[in-house]
């Protein structure tokens, strides 16, 4: 079972699920979103990994998540089971990593918890805010809207870093008609937007990363950049890199041809 | 290293951590409530145990996390990383028990994350909401306060199922000076408690589950009663089990004797 069909069933479970973020009521007029992710030994990182930019990134990937809403960040949980090989200065390391970027972004590690494990799991989660109302969804792309990414793409590979694109994704509020953010390459990210949308895409350009190759870009995992649709006579921040089509509801063509939406699928690894 | 020198380690890095919740500014007059609880095979539950118990187990604990601070929960995230084993009729179990428990306590389930791992592990997020100002906390306890538990104890050994003690909390709103829940066994929390609140305990009587000792009534896991505390004179509901003395922070005394603050350490399995 891949982990769209997993999703698919525990949407029956928990129907909030489906975008990014789950979004509920909030203070005066702001709603709350809540997201919460995974970074687990030997499926999201390498233990020989730096331990500084495994809690960077464990935090940055749930950031990107407010980020694709369009909203702002406010409350941090961290939660860390220690492998049996996890000392003291990795731990140092990690929190080092994880409260740069939380400063960087004026979020408030707020609390979590601790145990061990026969490997490391990490699971973040962050509580954010935007405008009652006004959160940006996977569900509202239109025929005809213009295709947008945040930046240029080719997977964690070509990455010296992930930054979380909040401020793209607060200025797109009121002005894009879908966002969602890339963690499992463009080509199954953007099959889920339109998928959601009911519309199909067409990409006649993507965007690389230096040494990056297109493959890499559409399949790859862990870009964590934006993807996003607007009317052709709106401006918006961003790359574009196609347009909304009609057409069977996910289906996505490159350069003309049938565009297959495999990714990184992180209960096979690659599906 | 145990539980609590990693904690104390942690608290450097995440300063909100203490008592059971994190406490942050909510909408209107309320505070908002955030505690996450990992359960993990092999530490938290065995592999066999029925998936329903495990979930709503996983569920419970950071339920009996809000109950301890007086709130009433709201929103719920679950994030589940599947082992080898884990089939779609185990995870149907363990959300039929995650459900089951959510809906009595009238808790949203608002989304999570899904991965794999080499054991199972869960961790659950939870976000309550309690009156502004008025979250119980550790740290209030006052000598010759009396020492309440909200029922018998004696191990998760001696229990059917964990029943969050929602309605106990909130009924100690503006009553108890201090309170807590006991996770890891009476002695190691009321130890806790006592040492936030700079005072010593001496306990009278400890009233038992069927069938169970005052060895694990004291130093067992998982009773996730609470404990609290509160003037001589104000009724609050609850078992009366001793008083708070002046003494050396976080000293306990059981029937006159010194009582070492031992329990269910999640990090040394025993300390």
């Amino acid at each position: 079972m891949n982990e769209d069909a997993i999703i698919r069933k525990l949407r029956r479970h928990a129907p909030l699920i489906g975008d990014d973020c789950a979004v509920v009521q909030g203070p005066r007029n702001q709603d709350l979103l809540f997201t919460t992710d995974f970074s687990i030994e030997g499926v999201h990182f390498t233990r020989g990994a730096p331990a500084g930019q495994i809690g960077r990134r464990a935090v940055a990937r749930s950031l990107s998540d407010i980020a694709a809403m369009g909203g702002s960040p406010l409350y941090c949980l961290i939660s860390l089971a220690l492998g049996p090989w996890t000392d003291q200065s990795w731990i140092d390391g990690f929190y080092h990593g994880v409260n740069q970027l939380l400063s960087q972004t004026k979020t408030q590690l707020a609390g979590g918890d601790i145990s061990h494990a026969n490997q490391l799991v990490c699971d973040v989660m962050l509580c954010g805010a935007v405008r009652k109302g006004k959160a940006l969804r996977r569900s509202g792309a239109k025929v005809d809207d213009i295709i947008y990414v945040s930046a240029p793409l080719g997977g964690w590979r070509h990455k010296r870093e992930i930054v979380p694109r909040l401020d793209i994704g607060r200025a797109l509020i009121g002005k894009a008609t879908s966002c969602m953010d890339i963690s499992d390459g463009l080509a199954l990210d953007l099959h889920r937007l339109c998928r959601a949308s009911g519309v199909a895409a067409e990409i006649d350009a993507v965007p690389l990363l230096e040494r990056a190759t297109v493959e890499q870009a559409l399949h790859d995992g862990e870009d964590y950049e934006l993807v996003y649709t607007a009317p052709p006579k709106r401006r918006v921040p961003g790359i574009r890199i196609g347009s909304i089509t009609k057409g069977h509801p996910g289906a996505l063509r490159y350069l003309g041809k049938k565009l297959a939406p495999t990714g990184y699928d992180h209960l096979q690894q690659r599906s």
